[in-house]
């Protein structure tokens, strides 16, 4: 029903570089795995790829992606709005917003979810399943709706019920675990006795979510590519809790500086709660757990990181920001003044430009662009 | 700040066809309104209006707008999306729904607000005000946050905590009032005295929301057309209340016939949560006050109408559609099961699809498109 791209040859270890065939590796590279490294896997594409511009929306990017058709609601091709009163208050030549709370269910995981679920639907899997405390979730139950087959989130007694009733409405079912902890052995079990496609992943530490799924983000880039062209802000500001979407925005302008078409990677800049990947890149190893408070950010909370987070940054010599949770509601309503009303955990790009401007990691008369992960109506008022 | 569009030369009205020159007229056609007809004037522009294909959004229309430039937030140029289940199930040729929850504020109503802002500013007031049960609240806020200018909605208590904060937020002040109908003397008064700018309209019953920003909505028309060419779904079902948004698509569709880019209007077809429009077009008085239940669909609840939905009704040889409130959480459900997760008041449209399907407004192996004028996010789970 839905066509794999005839381009894509490979997949490739982030770590090792071992390549392997395309197929599904639930617990990421099997040669670092072995070693107690858990690391996802990439895809290599070969031959001519192009964007296809007279295709619209994600489908213009076909030729980049697993696969060429897949499930669409209407995802993608967000606009960027310049907003000038920042720029002049961080003393900046341009600030922009990327709104990806305009994608069909209000986040950018509606980049992810129709790749995930045309490869589950191409595998012949019946149903769909994915650990979340509410975006990935209500995407994936949205995306496995249209495509008619089953969903299954893995969530906490935490997720507010607004993300409940966007995820069930759909038709998909809520499993309601204990603790988090509790909803990896869930998983694996579930995908190995009942044959769940898994969408995001179960070992722990993450490797990260599907990689069928992440190349999607890659489509965020090529936008941004098509926006400024050669001219894409210098620093990306992106709130990062797996780092699938830093990774596959990553991925897409590595793609775009191989192919030619741009000279210099962006700097990006992963957004979090607390101080969990500006540890590793300060020394720790990335399969620590981190403790720190992400109560007014639940969406990009958790105790792990993966190492796609701590590739992307240190590829695109990009850095992180974390930020206060008792700072995050003003930098909410300070956006919402601007005219973007996005959800807290989105909001905490306004603290990372507010404190790497503040200390010189991004100069004055640079040029930022901030990706808003997330709508306001996500949050209980 | 906001460049008026030159070929912008006159008003008339809807009714008696009096022309005037273009200006603010809170009270609508004024020789109307001394005949006690309450009617909304629209505009004529004059010269070769052309779609500017080197823009994008709402400014590729600029041309047809009353202002080319208006503050943006990314409105416009919202997705269509072909559910191929709801046309079998309905044995239609094909079923369109037009995402217009990927607004910026999660509504159509964001098409309005940006050019009644644009007058506004443009008149150098300082504060829009605007009736609104949610959607036209904060879109209007958000906008006018955008813009730097103040913003208040009136509303009554009924108003859910949701939209409450998203209208809050980004600095607009909530007026709330006891009644629906002590509304209007008090817009009136702070109009008259205090000089805000209405966005919506103070006389009852309504001639609708301000001209300037209606036209806003002549872009959705425009965007069909870019989308389908010449092939428009013959019927299109929108949800409506004011008829704002009737009005503006019948407006956007008639500049197409009339510029002869159209051969042929859609059937327009309102739909409603009880019988009010349809009372009229049965003979009774458009003035009058109609009476029904529309707990369930605040956003296109009220007890009026406007000449302006018999209007776009009539030219466009279209129809109306009365959803049962009871029947509409089930509309809600079936929608979010083909992906689409609209707030219950746009979840009408599916009721709309199967009554007139069955009793054969609609035959068989038509094509129709549905307007998804809000987001599942603004109603409270
Ligand atoms: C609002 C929001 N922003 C950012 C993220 C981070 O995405 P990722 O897990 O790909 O880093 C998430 C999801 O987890 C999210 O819900
Ligand atoms: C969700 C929704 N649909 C439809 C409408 C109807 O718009 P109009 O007043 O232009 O008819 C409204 C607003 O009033 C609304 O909020
Ligand atoms: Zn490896
Ligand atoms: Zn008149």
């Amino acid at each position: 029903m839905y066509s794999i791209n005839p381009y894509l040859k490979k997949m490739y270890c982030l770590r090792c570089g071992k390549e392997y065939p395309v197929a599904d590796y639930y617990s990421g590279c099997p040669a670092c795995a072995a070693e107690a490294h858990p690391v996802n896997l990439s895809m290599r594409y070969e031959g001519e790829q192009t964007i296809r511009t007279d295709e619209r929306r994600l489908l213009r990017y076909q030729e980049f992606l697993p696969y060429v058709s897949f499930p669409s609601l209407g995802e993608g091709n967000t606009p960027v709005i310049e907003t000038k009163r920042l720029a002049d208050r961080f003393s900046l030549q341009a600030v922009y917003i990327k709104n990806e709370f305009q994608n069909p269910t209000g986040s950018h995981k509606d980049r992810m979810s129709p790749l995930a679920v045309a490869r589950a639907v191409s595998l012949n899997k019946k149903c769909v399943v994915a650990a979340s405390s509410g975006n990935a979730g209500a995407s994936l139950a949205a995306y496995a709706a249209a495509a008619g087959i089953q969903c299954k989130i893995i969530t906490t007694k935490k997720m507010n019920p607004i993300w409940k009733k966007a995820i069930e409405l759909p038709g998909a079912e809520l499993v309601i675990m204990n603790t988090p902890q509790e909803r990896w052995p869930y998983m694996q079990k579930m995908v190995e006795q009942e044959d769940w496609y898994p969408v995001t992943n179960f070992v722990s530490p993450p490797v990260g979510s599907n990689p069928f799924g992440i190349q999607g983000y890659k489509t965020l880039a090529y936008e941004l590519y098509e926006d400024f062209g050669d001219r894409i802000p210098a620093y990306i500001l992106v709130p990062s809790c797996r780092a699938d979407l830093l990774w596959g925005i990553f991925e897409g302008f590595h793609d775009l500086v191989n192919t030619g078409l741009l000279a210099q990677l962006p700097h990006l800049i992963a957004v979090e709660p607390f101080s969990r990947i500006s540890r590793v890149l300060a020394g720790e190893d990335y399969r620590s757990t981190f403790k720190g408070d992400s109560s007014a950010t639940v969406s990009i909370g958790g105790d792990t990181i993966t190492y796609q987070a701590i590739a992307a940054i240190e590829h695109s010599r990009g850095g992180t920001a974390d930020i206060e949770q008792r700072e995050v509601a003003a930098y909410q309503q300070e956006l919402a003044r601007e005219g973007f009303y996005l959800e807290s955990s989105a909001a905490t790009i306004l603290g990372a430009l507010n404190q790497l401007t503040a200390d010189k990691t991004i100069p004055q008369g640079a040029r930022v662009l901030m990706v808003a992960t997330s709508s306001g109506y996500k949050d209980v008022p």
